[in-house]
């Protein structure tokens, strides 16, 4: 697929408590950017990645993307992975998602199937993500020198570890839990910016050892890991300023104002 | 040895920058304690555990103590462990200490001289904390129902353990990173009361992977693990913000103001 910076438009605009929100389309590619809604300009960028089965606008997310945008002034986006949200699934996707279903029912182990199709979805997004970032580029209220995060959990990790380790903009990233193979340690090895990763130590479908192998296999020179009692869901108070807070420390805001 | 609360006296008393530091002795115990100069009363207490070969002044202690008082209204106590400080060191202790000085010049471990050495202070030193806290509490500053948390770094995590395991007023710990042997591991299972833990990850003195197996060990079911990048020293800013910023959700300000 090839994508076009300048077929990026936005569908809708809605105004709430201070913040913009504009859904936006490119190409197949549905996605998402709320900013503050006051003139000042060049904020760094957020991306931020759903997990698995989830979409753009889930519920974790936005609570994320609102105060990121509330408290720091970032101008956050999140995109639809292939088959979710606003996009229809394929065949294949169809199947994994089933056999997910099916496992569950069972009682049967759900990381092998999650691993397996959380790959395929993060092969085919990073190239999204990255005509995502030029066509977000291109617009005047973030621009070419904007100092870009990510952000994320389960697939937006697996997603954001892939797209850092071959995508030179993103500059910081802040992660959640995810299921860990030997093929994300290896594409862990490739990022050298600076990652804060939050686990919990206590989730029955999550293994913390694996967790800290990944935190483990980061090259970043600086790095963090938050590991807290308790299972992944509810995410406590405090999680998301935490990982607002630690993008603010790494990304740059650029002065600028847009014009009138 | 017999302690008696009503022993306690300040020796001296500065005022700088807000806050109020008096030097105390109780017996043979000497010490310090930090305070808000504002007639507010109330806040939570703070004792501090200095490390190995270190004392209540220690100017890591003294500035982790200074924030506190600062940015979080906290009384802030330290006390001198045996043969540290202002207290004379028996000839055992002595001998400890050279060892510890002959295995570092020689680039052999120090650990199991450190942790030994630790264990003997560290018993001697519960005691010591437990009739301190009965001194303080009876100043009408500080009283009966104040909420006391412990923070501390190498020797005063093996005595803030060890403490806490037994003193029921230790209501919170936010600690440094340590050398864990499986005495520690024990003590640390008796820990049951929100835990903050915080620990180098390539330090070549620490092996993270036993500072791991040491919060796996608390019992708390409120628990934090902070692993970041880089060796122990220097502690990165915000580490100190952090601390004080944990033990502030976990300990209650109680209302009240002394009498002008």
């Amino acid at each position: 697929m090839q994508f076009n910076s300048e077929t990026l438009h936005f569908t809708s605009e809605t105004l709430s408590n201070g913040v913009v929100e504009r859904n936006f389309a490119l190409d197949e590619i549905t996605g998402v950017l709320w900013s503050p809604a006051s003139r000042n300009v060049g904020g760094p960028l957020m991306l931020l990645g759903h997990s698995g089965g989830m979409h753009k606008k889930a519920p974790g997310l936005i609570a994320s993307a609102l105060h990121s945008v509330t408290t720091q002034g970032f101008t956050v986006a999140a995109i639809d992975a292939p088959g979710h949200g606003d996009r229809p699934r394929n065949l294949q996707d169809q199947r994994w998602a089933e056999a997910i279903h099916q496992a569950r029912a069972a009682g049967d182990p759900i990381a092998p199937i999650v691993i397996a199709y959380s790959w395929s979805l993060a092969e085919r997004a990073v190239p999204e993500w990255r005509a995502t970032l030029d066509a977000l580029q291109a617009l005047p209220e973030i621009g070419a020198e904007a100092s870009i995060g990510y952000g994320g959990v389960s697939l937006g990790v697996v997603t954001g570890v892939l797209l850092t380790a071959v995508e030179s903009r993103i500059a910081a990233l802040s992660f959640g839990s995810v299921f860990v193979d030997d093929t994300l340690i290896e594409a862990a090895r490739k990022v050298t910016v600076p990652v804060e990763y939050r686990i919990p130590w206590d989730d029955k479908h999550f293994d913390h050892t694996e967790g800290i192998a990944l935190f483990d296999a980061f090259a970043s020179e600086e790095k963090s890991l938050h590991a807290r009692s308790g299972r992944q869901y509810p995410v406590p108070e405090g999680e998301r300023d935490a990982s607002a807070q630690y993008l603010a420390r790494h990304l740059v805001p650029i002065a600028a104002t847009l014009p009138d």
